[in-house]
């Protein structure tokens, strides 16, 4: 059978009954984490002025953006979603093909639920079909389509959003197939897009595409069948080789949401080995500022190449300095959104050292690794070598980690106590009659 | 300066003065012809499919989609306008880099001025920037680009529609770079798709994404500044080779509107030679159905290859054969909408003389010739070699024949006094104090 009938029958047909339990509480992992994202992205500049521009096109406000008080037609609420978050770059990632799952498809899903009475078993079975077509669709033409410039994110992402509102849908595989070649048709975004808002639209418009695109073939908008696989279509197209039997082998016994990860600090990946060691030391040892002469680190040198800011005032610098992270490790044991505002970049205790650390590239140590000295006043030297940094397939995140990362984003839009609601919410999205009884736990009162 | 911000800059300066007045009568042309296609298709399944589809989505209802009562967001609107001028393949085309360039543009212009009051001048030199820019883009990435299996209408046009729209919003220089920016990371449309609604979706999208490039950019959403050029922009990623020079050379000096082209029939453009010269016979002598014997045609390759159905029952199939297209040329003078119904395919006297003629491929006559040879019942043997077809560079359709071709759709919409009313006012729209009453004109009453 052809690659996109092939996957489009897979999505319509898959029951929930066939989903393995530890895929459904990866997929419970990734909506928790996501709607921490959206809520972190939430009141950024990029949400703020989409909204505002907008506004004046807006249907029928019946759909919410995740932890904003506007209401807005179901499209528009997916495309704000998807900015909102992927905008910090905080969201989960899949190392093997680069693209940032949750993000495109749970925006569209979200908002389809918002507006549209969805009970939780079903949504959490959409979500991790959405998330098996983008990433299988992406596994094909990844690398070459990654290398040549394409933001996967966008372009694989908008197969996930038309799988997982198809199949909330009840689409029939005839119009699955058109579905995906509707999403096939709309696949976009370009790298070069990176450092602007551009980047964070990426998802949101996959995500409103992807939406489009189901509502369009479920009313007999008809496509080309052969979206995916056929001479004009998008790997031919989108990438110069590929692989078409990542998209149908084993489909429904391999899981790619199994090989998803988080990251737990939101800042370049680069950085994370030596802000894990910095806070482990910390842990170890309760370090006082007066009390470091110096932060000397050994890292990748790409990290140098990236990330090698040391004099800097605003928070967004502060993401590009490994320094800056070590540092906080160090003295905050913590480097979450409140380490990365302006004030935390102009602390004078974070600053001294921030200014005064060394780091020294050594291709030895992988971008995985990090190793971190620090030399005390009192003439000790502490160090720590991380061999695999916390977040990676070796080291995942656990469930609390993820829930500490949701507190972190849930409170710059909600008091302390709804977010320990949202959390429990979230945890069992899969038990709820209506899915917008997360949504409306998330909304500003 | 770098080939985005030279043509943002170039689409926000130019003065209208400084166009010459024969490129101000090709854009009325375009415009006109672009409004009789949008007639034309305006009450195609592929429309009525969308605009049930999205009409739960639809926004204030500011905005008239060309030809249709209903009233939608000018967003939809214009996604509308791209699908309706588009769907019978019928609207203009450039055969330097095969764009069918009014389509993507005009119809996210015609959706704008139906919201926002915009006078004739604004609306034409706003339609004329935007021409350049989509068909200089296209330029520079054609024919690798085409060839790779774009369908260009979709890729370039979205550069049209954001210029035209950007420049009537009076964006400045980095807002409108930042335009060209968000849609060039929205260029897409495959050419997998054609043969489905999907080929019309892509003008339709493409005025869509470009519309709201430009409401994004004028709010302060930024993207990419080198959209177009930069290592990861839309000339890097979607042609295996590119010449940006095409972008900037004789800028303001040159226009591709000179070099635009106009369909005069509504079926496969390798058809047209032996239409025109059936039309040339028929002109000639008057041809009765009972005077002809048999129709033989010598055509190129090609024809043969796409176009060469003879026992047919649908008006669709009747556009894919160079049979009727001659058969219905000699007996009827003309071949228009009303030549490719179902009625007009199951005629016995045309379908006699098309399923008895014959076709030769020769490979010295070229696709914009055709040598036609009919058999009379009295033994006479009538000949015509069409040297160059109808329609191309060598030979453009001139103003009447442009009004014929507007007559011969706009009656499936418009009663046709209203037509002839719709026509002088496109050919004044330059004078108009509000484009609106253009889209007024072509309104159900």
């Amino acid at each position: 059978m052809p690659e996109t009938r092939a996957l489009a029958t897979y999505i319509v047909e898959a029951s929930p009954e066939c989903i393995p339990s530890d895929v459904g509480h990866e997929a419970r992992r990734a909506i928790l984490n996501y709607v921490g994202c959206a809520l972190g992205g939430s009141r950024e500049p990029a949400v703020e002025v989409a909204i505002r521009a907008l506004g004046p096109f807006f249907g029928e406000p019946r759909a919410r953006v995740l932890g904003r008080s506007e209401r807005m037609d179901p499209l528009h609420a997916a495309l704000m979603n998807g900015i909102s978050s992927h905008v910090h770059d905080y969201d989960d990632t899949l190392p093997k093909n680069y693209i940032h799952p949750s993000s495109p498809l749970a925006s569209a899903l979200f908002a389809f639920a918002s507006a549209n009475r969805v009970t939780g078993a079903d949504f959490v079975h959409a979500f991790i079909l959405g998330f098996e077509a983008e990433s299988r669709v992406g596994n094909a033409i990844f690398p070459a389509h990654y290398d040549a410039g394409w933001h996967i994110t966008g372009t694989a992402g908008v197969f996930g959003a038309a799988a997982g509102v198809g199949r909330l849908l009840g689409l029939d595989v005839r119009q699955m197939t058109w579905a995906l070649g509707l999403a096939a048709t709309q696949a976009a975004g370009l790298r070069e897009m990176f450092g602007s808002m551009g980047k964070a639209f990426h998802p949101g418009r996959a995500a409103q595409s992807g939406y489009l695109a189901a509502v369009l073939a479920r009313a007999g908008f008809s496509a080309g069948e052969a979206g995916i696989e056929g001479a004009r279509g998008f790997a031919a197209v989108q990438a110069s080789s590929y692989d078409l039997s990542e998209i149908t082998r084993n489909l429904g016994v391999d899981f790619d949401l199994r090989v998803n990860t988080y990251k737990p600090f939101p800042c370049g990946i680069v950085n994370h080995p030596a802000i894990d060691g910095a806070i482990q030391l910390h842990d170890e040892h309760g370090l006082a500022a007066d009390a470091i002469r110096q932060v000397r680190l050994r890292v990748a040198p790409l990290v140098r190449d990236l990330c090698n800011k040391q004099v800097i005032t605003k928070g967004l610098e502060g993401k590009f300095s490994v320094y800056h992270g070590a540092v906080v490790g160090l003295l905050r044991g913590r480097a979450g959104m409140a380490e990365y505002t302006d004030d935390a970049v102009n602390d004078p205790a974070i600053r001294r050292l921030r200014e005064g650390a060394t780091a020294e590239a050594d291709p030895k140590i992988t971008e995985d690794q990090a190793w971190i000295e620090v030399e005390l006043t009192d003439g000790r030297v502490l160090a720590k070598f991380v061999e695999q940094s916390l977040g990676n397939l070796s080291r995942p995140m656990n469930d609390p980690q993820l829930e500490a990362k949701f507190r972190d984003q849930g409170v710059l839009a909600l008091a302390a106590d709804r977010v320990e609601d949202a959390i429990r919410l979230c945890w069992r999205i899969d038990e709820l009659a209506d899915v917008d009884a997360v949504i409306e736990s998330v909304a500003p009162q």
